[in-house]
């Protein structure tokens, strides 16, 4: 079997160290399980600013779409806030969602139970919380034209973006919806605005349609993005699967990952249209952010990589087996009494990045 | 002094009995403060439509604008929900809000020390919670142009909106956020997403720009609408007044209300522009919503429809002290123990819409 191609993003801030234990991980998995891995590194965001005056360099982008997976640090952070739109970091990272073809961002949002008293809801409200938020990654107000800022006849000025779907869009991402709701509990819940906004009420016909056609074995709800933000807070535990457009996604995966109280733990997929034999562009990252306050400091969180690297696993080459095995030692090590500084607890040992990382390979 | 207008839209679902309630506290002003209320009815969303054919009847709009001010109970229910789009109750409360010039929607989320332990959040997190979330409300998403669906060539079809401000548009509501923020702890947070939609970068330059020429005594700052979904259910208390377009605050202000934990308890006002003698058009509503499954029961919590009023009082009239004493009211009332349901809690006595309202009036 071929070598399996992974492009490594370690970005900016915290992305440079918990990429390092991530490497240990893979490095593991090559010797004792005998998985061979093709490793390139390269530069996005902040970083690849830097260097190259673009936040996503053509290079970045051809080693992406030849490799298997991509694995992402983190991008951003103040020392290029002051760049124009274009330079910003962001834009790395908005590029290569859209070029890779990225419809399909995985955001799970667990509470271990070693975690649960981590979160500012009351314990009973979020213990065992096991919710999948399915974001689409590649349309809508993040990248609908037309856009810009405009000065308009009286000197005002006009700033605009538009938000648009189109069926095959809505589609696809229903598709890998619906799928992911028949592995676990078969209850969807679409997420919009259809009491207000034509183009989700677009998406609330097209869900219907494909529940109907393709997927009549699971329950399909729907819910208004307002009640979903409260519900998310009332009552989490009600969720299975969430689907949402770009930007509600963007919203209440967030506020779903701050539910857990352990943002440091929480992985992230973003998946492509699968190819004839199966295999989808992907790339994994955390659901943090680059933490500059703490950047270079070795007291970073790096479980959320290292399970972004499991779900790798998992979905670019179907090594369920490997990647439970990583999900299991991040459990035992937490049993343990370990904590990186942003999820102690009283009573716990505090660590290092690099000292979690260690634990966790020992525990494989 | 003239009698002050005040239009009702009791609306639907639990809408009417509470209105009834806030009836009761009108009278008591008129007959023991000597304050003079010229009262109609109207109709409005899906009892509107009911009567009339359509959720917003042109001579509910003419009462409204002929009012002072306006006070509404709630709109919508499963009844109207099969309803073509333009015939839903929202069309109602959207059109009097965009025809009335409601640009500026007030949303405080506030924990009474009574309630602090409704909340599915940890008692210190909320207890003693007041945040003024300003919600612009007559542009964006909500009113742009273009939008719809259309089908297109190749028979597939596309659902669009347009995300608009103009600076005129910001810097209205700017003001009315950096005069709230200097009645309180002169401390303001834009909410945007200045990093992906260039409409909120125009949003974000304009607040600057507003800070800097007229409210340098306020501090400013700036926050992504995903990391403040986050912050609200990390830490709200670091907030004072939140000022943010009319989509991301339609989901925060759900999100803050829900972090309350009595979502019967939170009033709302949504203002137009001052005219020559400093009056402003004002519209007053519960944030909850028409509840149809527990309609009719007498068991809808009145306080927030109340406390709406409480609000309009002050806003729309001045009247401070007597806004002060139905809120001191509504405070001792729950002091003494009595719960409606939806903030029962265990050792209280729970009580009907009536009996609430009454206790409100016999406490004043
Ligand atoms: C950094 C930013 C552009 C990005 C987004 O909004 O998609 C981030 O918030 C995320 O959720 O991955
Ligand atoms: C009913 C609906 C149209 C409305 C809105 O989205 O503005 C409601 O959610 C609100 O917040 O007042």
């Amino acid at each position: 079997m071929a070598a399996k191609k992974l492009l490594i993003l370690p970005g900016d801030g915290i992305g440079v160290e918990v990429m390092t234990q991530v490497r240990r991980i893979i490095d593991w998995m090559a010797k004792k399980r005998k998985i061979e891995f093709d490793i390139s590194e390269g530069l996005l965001g902040g970083a690849a600013y830097d260097v190259h005056g673009t936040p996503y360099p053509t290079q970045t982008l051809e080693a992406a779409l030849a490799a298997d997976a991509v694995l992402l640090g983190a991008v951003g952070g103040p020392k290029w806030d002051d760049l124009p739109f274009d330079k910003k970091p962001e834009r790395g990272l908005l590029g290569i969602r859209k070029d890779m073809g990225l419809f399909a961002n995985l955001r799970p949002a667990t509470v271990l139970d070693a975690l649960a008293d981590a979160s500012t809801l009351k314990h009973d409200v979020v213990a065992g919380l096991d919710i999948m938020i399915l974001r689409e990654l590649t349309g809508g107000l993040y990248f609908g034209e037309p856009r810009g800022i405009e000065t308009l006849a009286d000197g005002s000025r006009k700033g605009f973006n538009t938000l648009v779907y189109t069926t095959p869009e809505i589609v696809r991402i229903g598709r890998v919806a619906f799928e992911l709701a028949r592995k676990r509990n078969k209850k969807l819940c679409s997420v919009d605005k259809a009491n207000v906004l034509e183009c989700t009420v677009l998406w609330r016909e097209e869900m219907i349609k494909l529940q109907k056609e393709e997927f009549p074995d699971v329950e399909l709800t729907h819910m208004y993005v307002d009640n979903a933000a409260m519900q998310l807070v009332r009552n989490p535990k009600q969720f299975d699967v969430m689907v949402t457009e770009n930007m509600f996604g963007d919203i209440l995966s967030d506020c779903a990952a701050m539910l857990t109280g352990s943002l440091g733990m929480l992985p992230s997929a973003s998946l492509g249209a699968a190819d004839a034999e199966g295999r989808r562009k992907a790339l994994y990252e955390p659901v943090h952010g680059s933490a500059p306050d703490i950047a270079g400091k070795d007291m970073a969180n790096p479980l959320a990589t290292i399970l972004s690297f499991a779900m790798c696993l998992r979905y670019s080459f179907n090594m369920d087996a490997e990647a439970e095995m990583i999900e299991t030692a991040v459990k035992t090590v937490l049993k343990g009494g370990l904590r990186t500084a942003d999820i102690m607890q009283a009573g716990k040992a505090k660590v290092s990045t690099t000292v979690m990382g260690e634990a966790v390979v020992r525990e494989l």
